[in-house]
């Protein structure tokens, strides 16, 4: 026997399936909306239909919006020649919080993983390059990868990387190198030969 | 700017009002709905909703439960007489698990804590007189405290040991001492002076 009401079992079954959210943090997450006013829960359910309901992916960048095309391919104060080509829309958001990216980005939807059975063709590659050719609204300059320094960010920059060249942009990569505020003798020797092949001028 | 969803923005502020989720985390949880079916999605929505509308306290022991009063206090394969006295529903959950307690059970909503301003009154402790009162249905002949063994665990088990002997109650109270697997060397000294003094036959 489990709890004694069928209905909080259902979603303490639907709160476990989310992802790093195991039955005991269910149980807590339950016990918080018990407690939670009849508006506000409806508030949540509303958000939650409203998210599949609303959110459309931008015809030009593919990332998720309520509008298509999306605000930020539709902003004249950015630079619509940049393209900055993220795996998830999350990394979005941290590039944003920088404060110092002016430029438009670009959703791949994930990255090529053969382990995971993830090849060039399930991502949002044909869409990238039809930004670069001769029908689109805007000519782009420099596309900018910045995908994780993973074995499969690397394996994903690469393929992109010959496979954009030859429409004649430049393609560049974050800088890999030490994390500020580390600690250098407690870096990893791959993330060091990288600051050391990366080194430049003060 | 944030996402370029207001429905995202405002799915992640739902999520990260949830107890021990925070923005990063509740940004993660909304990737994870968009990847969703609808139909997952709709019952997810149905589940909160349903819970809000279904449950209810049991007018005897005052659990949450759909029907009134609830199946533990219905069933006549339980020990009506031995009432065993927890600050929150899931606590039960733990009870339960261990497939022993053959009683049922009285749920406080909490333990008494002067610090956070919940005293005697707020806890659900009339409700349990009234089960020890001439008009009640079945006879109680133990109250078992099980409340969490800690300041205010132990403030509360000793205000109900006071108050529920003039009823001629027995009233005990779950055994503190080693937990079972646990290393003695590791032990903190309260828990071990608890052993010490607990002690009993082999």
């Amino acid at each position: 026997m489990r709890y004694s009401s069928e209905s909080i079992e259902s979603l303490v079954e639907q709160f476990s399936r989310l992802p790093t959210i195991g039955r005991k943090s269910a149980q807590r997450l339950v016990a918080h909306v018990l407690k939670m006013t009849k508006e506000d829960v409806e508030r949540f359910a509303k958000a939650l239909l409203a998210v599949k309901e609303r959110v459309k992916r931008c015809s030009i960048c593919q990332n998720v919006t309520d509008d298509v095309p999306c605000a930020l391919c539709r902003s004249d104060k950015r630079d619509q020649g940049l393209v900055c080509v993220v795996a998830e829309s999350n990394d979005i958001l941290a590039l944003e919080r920088t404060g110092e990216y002016v430029g438009v980005y670009h959703v791949l939807g994930g990255v090529i993983s053969p382990l995971d059975g993830i090849g060039p063709d399930d991502l949002r590659i044909r869409e990238l390059i039809q930004r670069l050719g001769p029908d689109a609204k805007h000519v782009i300059r420099e596309v900018i990868l910045a995908v994780n320094p993973t074995v499969e960010g690397d394996t994903t920059a690469f393929y992109l990387a010959q496979l954009l060249t030859p429409f004649g942009v430049q393609v560049t990569r974050l800088a890999r190198g030490l994390p500020v505020g580390s600690d250098l003798s407690f870096s990893d020797e791959a993330t060091l030969t990288r600051a050391l092949a990366g080194r430049g001028p003060l």
